[in-house]
């Protein structure tokens, strides 16, 4: 690669990151810091340097070496016959780099742009659809527009439900009624429910490991419902989706209304105050089973049955609110080892796991 | 389309999308809600029906009914040879969805899947990659991962800079020592500065129109940079990229270490008070450009130049906070009407800025 303003701090850093991971250097420039640059050649062997300053030419210590009464436009061509198409970095500052800009495009570099004053003063005059911009907003769009490095971790949200702020040891006394209060979603009392117990986020990750085929996924709490799920990824970057909470959005995509106005977008001064909180396991007892479900996706059918029939039992006043994670964990001790690996066993468990769940808890 | 659950929430949502944007309904399924259903095929005259509860089937106002004793495989084998491969959606409720799911998917259909338990209990029966997830959190991962939708706005972020929180009266009087003290990023003098006034960000945001070719683009201050761009679609989702304010990570893009570990991942839960606030003109005069600089881009290199000259005046102190913008208005209104359409007429403006504001304003 070829660095234009090696001596500052996007230079140095591209250097480093140069270093670390075995990249070739074939030619630097900087302004006037000799002995920066003098140091830059001794460990990374450019074959061409650039000086702006004329008067410090003689004291770099390289054969090649231009200065600003050579030209920037001769080092340039220099460096396109020694590395054509080579990755061009412009970190020079100011109103100077723009033409620098322009040629590199016109040589055929593959140019990543931190000089700001290229696209604010001549943008009109650069192909830009041919330049990788080196800005933490500029990447930030871009990696939201076109990049896609490995997955890291999948990171779905919660609303934590009705007994989110609840005193825990009043749990085991909670009503129906108190548990339907759902904050943010209208749904039905089933899944109501589930919300309240994070049952339904436990049942969520395994769906997002089948569709995705992650097996690191977290879920985190948030309780406005605007931010639906993040992604991180092994660069360090992370993304989110946000959306105002309206199921419309997720079915006009699944029956292919990708591209229509669905609902407005969030008024994005409204995202006021957002936390992600890591699931309370006191709290949200049955959350506990995240990684032994992640480790074991087909008990799915146990934990599935065993808390369909307890939330039954639940909201037809059998049982209490904490029998709920109770009685899947006893599902689960009772019925792990049972083999499911076909859809007639699965059907099978769902069977059995009902009639044991009702028989010892409910009737 | 088919829609299995039409009587729910889901399939009511999906038949009001269906109405306003036309789309054919194939057929209709649903567990016992006559009177909807009736209604249903009232309006969206489905070539085949499905009640799972036995004893409604004559009460259904369709020729071709299939209840539980036809079973639903059979209704399914029907639809199947009504509408080959059209797009299914399940939105059965619970543990009984699973099976139309395995069927769906065996006969060719298109699933849109927003049973849970198809996936909680049988996800090992399915081929996942063939589902498209009806559910904010996992259309949000799937969104992230796979889907764009036209674009509506880009937005970038600002950190508010030095003089974020200061009274507006006083900014006049403001420091150059104060002026340089960044809250996030340590950068050099100039665009420290560029920081403080909201210059930086309306280059930014010129930048962003050059490489994005969009001139809906917005700025939104969020104090912490953890947050660094948003892009708001049509359909109304919402995508942001957040990262630790780490520049490496942008280089290491530039450079072609895209699948590397950079920087950590941001814990998430680190993600406290999060704010995105609209930028104050009172406050960031020079910010008051940005629509004329969308309109017109080509008069970046005009505010360039002025800014390039003031603030280096402001640097020597020779000038005086507020003399920034005035100065970048006043040579706005001076040169704006000069064309700008050739590389050498940029640097002919750029040239003429400068002595201008040096000559009005520095010396």
């Amino acid at each position: 690669m070829i660095i234009l303003g090696s001596s500052g701090s996007i230079g140095l850093n591209a250097l480093n990151l140069a270093k670390e991971y075995n990249l070739k250097v074939d030619a630097l420039a900087c302004k006037s810091s000799l002995k920066v640059l003098n140091a830059q050649i001794e460990e990374f062997s450019p074959k061409l340097v650039y000086i702006d300053d004329d008067s410090l030419k003689p004291l770099v210590n390289h054969k090649f070496v231009f200065s600003k009464k050579d030209g920037i436009e001769k080092f340039l061509i220099a460096c396109d016959e020694q590395s054509h198409g080579s990755k061009l970095i412009n970190a020079f500052v100011g109103f100077d780099g723009l033409v620098p800009s322009v040629m590199a495009l016109k040589l055929g570099f593959d140019l990543a742009l931190a000089n700001k004053e290229s696209l604010v003063a001549g943008g009109q005059f650069l192909d830009c659809s041919k330049i990788t911009p080196i800005d933490s907003e500029h990447f930030g769009l871009k990696f939201l527009l076109k990049d896609r490095p490995k997955l890291h971790r999948l990171i779905i949200t919660a609303s934590g439900g009705a007994f989110y702020g609840r005193d825990i040891s009043s749990l085991k006394d909670a009503s129906v009624e108190d548990a339907l209060k759902h904050p943010n979603w209208n749904m039905g009392a089933k899944i109501t429910i589930d919300s309240a117990t994070m049952v339904n986020k436990l049942f969520e990750i395994i769906e997002a490991f089948w569709l995705y085929g992650c097996q690191n996924i977290e879920a985190y709490i948030e309780r406005k419902s605007l931010i639906h799920a993040l992604i991180e990824f092994k660069d360090g970057s992370t993304t989110a989706h946000i959306s105002k909470p309206d199921m419309r959005l997720a079915i006009a995509h699944a029956i292919g209304l990708n591209n229509q106005r669905i609902i407005e977008n969030l008024d994005i001064a409204k995202l006021q105050n957002i936390t992600l909180e890591p699931i309370d396991l006191e709290r949200y007892r049955a959350f506990s089973l995240k990684d032994n479900l992640l480790q074991n996706p087909q008990i799915g059918a146990i934990i599935n049955a065993a808390n369909d029939e307890i939330v039954a039992g639940f909201l037809s006043k059998k049982v209490k609110f904490n029998s709920i994670s109770s009685a899947i964990f006893d599902a689960l001790d009772r019925f792990f080892c049972f083999k499911l690996d076909s859809l007639e066993s699965v059907i099978e468990i769902n069977q059995k796991v009902r009639e044991y769940i009702k028989h010892r808890y409910i009737s």
